[in-house]
């Protein structure tokens, strides 16, 4: 005896940046036979309500009470689907469901589960400027709230010393405003150039704001919560659209490394 | 007078893996209101013949004059569609089509050009696999024809060395037979642990194959040119599902690093 009721499952879905135009129709079909969405608040408050659609929304860092939360659901039969923002595999809820499914009750092992992939933060922070990660590239997730900052240190290091355009998620908050400023630092020190970044934030709301600024010109504040950041490699390059400069410039990364 | 005849547009749009339950409205909207579709062969069938439609399908290797049509086609007022497969971002077209644009005409920059994102193929084979990019990554093109050879192997070194998952596209050719048996030997001598190594060819397509295989059990004919291979960082974990090994077992990157 499995310990699963018949018929719940549980879906790890991305909702992409924002925009319903980026969710993939798979997720939306999820969505629509879902009993029942989990998620951080924002994230919940995306999905339309309708009779018998029970949300149940919980606040930051509480990733692996509310996994639970779902293998939980899920094994009564209930279909569940805990929704994250971009792609759920990265920097989001999918890592938290197998923590906690690790840890959990055998029984778990037997749900129905799928991870449904989204739009990433990077991937619709990229498509807005240009192609910055059309080349090798790193994605680093700044916070130090679970990984020691001497780690990130030298992951960017290492990055910059490859010569990889790098994403930054979670860059600052406000109970991490001093990461992201030591980051600028060892970037400014280590590149020793003007090459771009791209500050993205809430790229395809009504929100959306998108910024290129050389780097020795960049300032902690031009990030939060809500933004990607991009730094470009060493031969990411610009295209001005237009001598005003009241269009965007174009920003990539060549496909080429000469010899 | 800037060149450019009214009407015309370049989008640069990612198909996602192969199924079109992966591929986002706003690159189907795109799709419905082409004139044009340019793309590598496969990528063009992949769009539904329609009335009006004029598919120009090109063979791999020929980017460059790919996106010079493109950027020709809009500016004379066609509405173009660049395809790729996965995101147009990584890997992919977006970077050619600007570097054509870069060394083109001034006309061109005045075009009406967007980039549409998509589902890339490791995140769609992550998403298969469970969350192994779940922490920091990397993602590198490990075919040699547009960069030196010492290049991979130094950003591989340094990868490992920052204890990051790695993604690898292009792993394997009939003309590059090699390159990938050298990455797995740098691998198993740099890495020298049994971390998991996910195989994930043609995902979401009929042919989709998933195969999870020790570090150190890998053989090179695990990879084809179809094949994104993602190698887990030193904590990568694999749950079994059940004992008798039916069910793919899940692999995923915890979230935190212990200080």
């Amino acid at each position: 005896m499995s310990g699963v009721a018949q018929g719940g499952w549980l879906v790890i879905a991305g909702l992409g940046p924002g925009d319903w135009q980026l969710v993939t129709p798979e997720v939306e079909e999820a969505l629509a036979e879902a009993t029942d969405i989990i998620g951080y608040i924002p994230y919940v408050a995306r999905v339309p309500d309708r009779a018998g659609l029970v949300k149940h929304a919980s606040d930051n860092r509480v990733e692996i009470d509310r996994a639970r939360h779902a293998l939980e659901l899920a094994t009564r039969g209930r279909r569940v689907v805990v929704v994250s923002s971009g792609d759920p595999g990265v920097f989001a809820m999918a890592s938290a469901v197998f923590e906690a499914l690790e840890a959990g009750p055998e029984a778990w092992r037997a749900l129905d589960l799928r991870v449904l992939p989204g739009i990433t933060a990077m991937l619709a922070a990229s498509a807005r400027a240009g192609a910055p990660l059309g080349h090798d590239f790193c994605a680093i997730n700044l916070s130090d709230n679970l990984k020691p900052w001497v780690l990130i240190e030298k992951r960017l290091r290492l990055a910059v010393e490859g010569d990889f355009a790098m994403a930054f998620y979670n860059p600052r908050s406000k109970s991490r405003p001093e990461g992201f400023a030591r980051t600028l630092d060892l970037l400014n020190e280590t590149c020793g150039d003007r090459r771009p970044v791209i500050f993205a934030r809430a790229v395809s709301t009504p929100d959306e704001e998108l910024r290129v600024v050389p780097l020795p010109e960049c300032t902690p504040e031009m990030a939060d919560m809500r933004t990607v950041v991009i730094v470009g490699s060493s031969r990411t390059r610009i295209i001005a659209r237009d001598k005003a400069g009241e269009r965007s410039p174009i920003v990539y990364t060549p496909r080429s490394v000469p010899v």
